[in-house]
């Protein structure tokens, strides 16, 4: 047993159950655990790409799209229209689902809307060091956060003026760690 | 202070946080929430689509799509897979993304793919009571066991012989609430 009042988790097989789910030795706490859904977006006005500077961790200082955790109670294209005004005090509109990416690593479900600026003006949010609207050839490649960051702006710009696309999975091959060289 | 040995939670902002969350009044443990992920499918062979009888609660007795919650370290088209299999026996190839649900009530995100049957034989698995390929007129409509079974049923028809659909959502107005009327 754990000292009293600390939180201690055990991996165990509960009662009915047929899987090992983190069990809490102090009080008994059953932790079932499931995946995590972000929603996010490719946002862009007359071609350019709203990208932010990310002003926490992990992969403070690089860039990414606006993208967060789903709240509870939060339809998905809701959540990312809200992590647009979060982050980028963007306001969007939800053209078509982009993209579903699983990131097995930590068991993300990424929803990546293909969106359209209302207006051009952007702002950082509290999350962001800064943030603006990037042609394709002016995008900090090498400064990019996170794998599927690249992945999505390599589907966005493959359905540009194509509106019968199905959403895109991940890349063959790729699973979201960072460890992999990174294609552009 | 709960008693020693239980779990008991109150809802209260951690330090750092901006939200309410369940914290444990035994161990301080604190459990964050997120929405849940359901993957499924509307799998036809030759016209018929695949339904289960649910063997379980909620709705026993009642019929429905091969679907269940996403595992952790999963990809969201495998588990489709995987819950036709342990719901039906059933061999599926994914065509494609139908839809993407939210069902706030239950903070449910459903991803529902249109998939093809390998072969037509199916078998119940334990959480089945029956199964079975039904065409669109021999459908058990005032036995179905949940609003959104509906929504992928109606959504799957309308896009039969067009693969240039986007993925659905809720239809206008419909959370996915019990209590409403189900329309057909």
């Amino acid at each position: 047993m754990a000292s009293a009042d600390q939180p201690s988790f055990t991996s165990r097989v509960p009662e009915g159950d047929d899987r090992e789910r983190p069990v809490c030795d102090t009080c008994g706490f059953i932790d079932y655990q499931n995946p995590k859904v972000v929603v996010g977006s490719v946002a862009s006005w007359d071609g350019r790409v709203l990208l932010c500077r990310r002003a926490i961790e992990p992969r403070r200082g690089f860039w990414t799209l606006p993208a967060g955790y789903l709240e509870l109670n939060e339809a998905t294209a809701d959540g990312a229209l809200r992590e647009a005004w979060e982050e980028a005090r963007a306001e969007l509109e939800i053209e078509r689902l982009l993209a579903v990416y699983t990131i097995l690593r930590l068991s993300q479900v990424q929803l990546i809307y293909r969106a359209r600026l209302v207006r051009p003006e952007v702002s950082p949010g509290p999350e962001t060091l800064e943030c603006g609207l990037y042609a394709w050839d002016e995008i900090p490649w090498q400064e990019i956060a996170f794998p599927s960051v690249h992945w999505a702006l390599g589907h966005w710009r493959s359905t540009l003026g194509d509106d019968g696309f199905a959403p895109f999975a991940n890349p063959p091959g790729e699973t979201g760690r960072m460890e992999r060289p990174q294609g552009l």
